[in-house]
């Protein structure tokens, strides 16, 4: 478990990075930040740090945050009644990111030829078509559809705009993940 | 009319607005940067600088950049068809912005209290409900609702999260004013 101190720390680190990024924030936001360690309990390798501007039934913006290579883990946002699943554009600000997203069926690139490697349970990262992102490109990403992304060495801001989000009905790959950990 | 010089100088003006904000943009971006005079021909005034990140059937993005003083004129953003019309937020990223937005019925602040005063053709500006926002602040402007908002001394970027823009689709309050003009 990440405790409450952890918790503190990763906000004010992450605010750090944000401000270096030209990110405003109000002080409500900053105390808000969500600190997501998906219940594996080892925050700098796995997690993220998440400002949500706005999710409502139409639309939803956060920033997203990475420490020096730190993993958003693989997971999917899959369609459930009458929503289609959540669409959802990268863009990133600072720092980069690489991104793997589910190739269209043949997987023909071999994680032998990823520049970066899973942070741990290797296992339970099956998306293979690498996107490098630098500050400024952006990419987006279609419901359902499995993904991962990790920072580099410099960590990453990345702006997110989508449709909504409910993050309880996000798919992880690995069943060990526990998205909603930690929520307070 | 806006000519193609003063296009191409004002993109460039907007684009260092931008970075001095720490919003990195693609060559692409920069140069396909929609500059916006609203068929009124007094840019300085009247306009709008506009990168435009994403914009489909779910949701959009952009950043708008007001130079010293500019304004965005009245208009709201009705329904039509099968849309419940757009829904906006606008969030300041640096500058600071005066918009104002239809009240609740009674119109009670009178324009006499206003910050700041349009740019002309004053009777086509008929919101009257000040939102002051600094860099980190945000509003949300639901569907159909009449609006206008004018950069402090020192110009203004902001954010916009949004549902899908159909901007031909936007009424405006002054009836000379033409939303597509000089679009390329
Ligand atoms: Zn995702
Ligand atoms: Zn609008």
């Amino acid at each position: 478990m990440t405790d409450e101190v952890e918790r503190a720390r990763a906000r004010e680190r992450a605010a750090d990075m944000l401000a270096d990024a030209g990110v405003v924030l109000t002080d409500e936001e900053r105390d808000e930040m969500e600190v997501v360690d998906y219940g594996l309990g080892d925050l700098e390798s796995v997690g993220t740090e998440i400002v949500v501007y706005v999710n409502d039934d139409r639309y939803c913006a956060k920033e997203l945050v990475l420490f020096p290579d730190q993993t958003c883990p693989e997971h999917r946002h899959p369609p459930f009644d009458d929503y289609p699943g959540k669409r959802e554009t990268f863009r990133c600000r600072s720092g980069e990111v690489y991104l793997y997203v589910e190739g269209d069926g043949d997987d023909s690139e071999s994680s032998d030829e990823w520049s970066v490697s899973p942070p741990m349970r290797e296992e339970f990262y099956t998306a293979s078509e690498e996107i490098h992102l630098e500050p400024g490109e952006q990419y987006t990403i279609p419901p359902d559809t499995r993904h991962w992304f990790k920072a580099g060495g410099d960590g990453a801001v990345i702006s997110e705009f989508s449709s909504p989000s409910y993050d309880e009905k996000d798919v992880f790959t690995d069943p060990k993940i526990d998205r909603m950990a930690g929520r307070y």
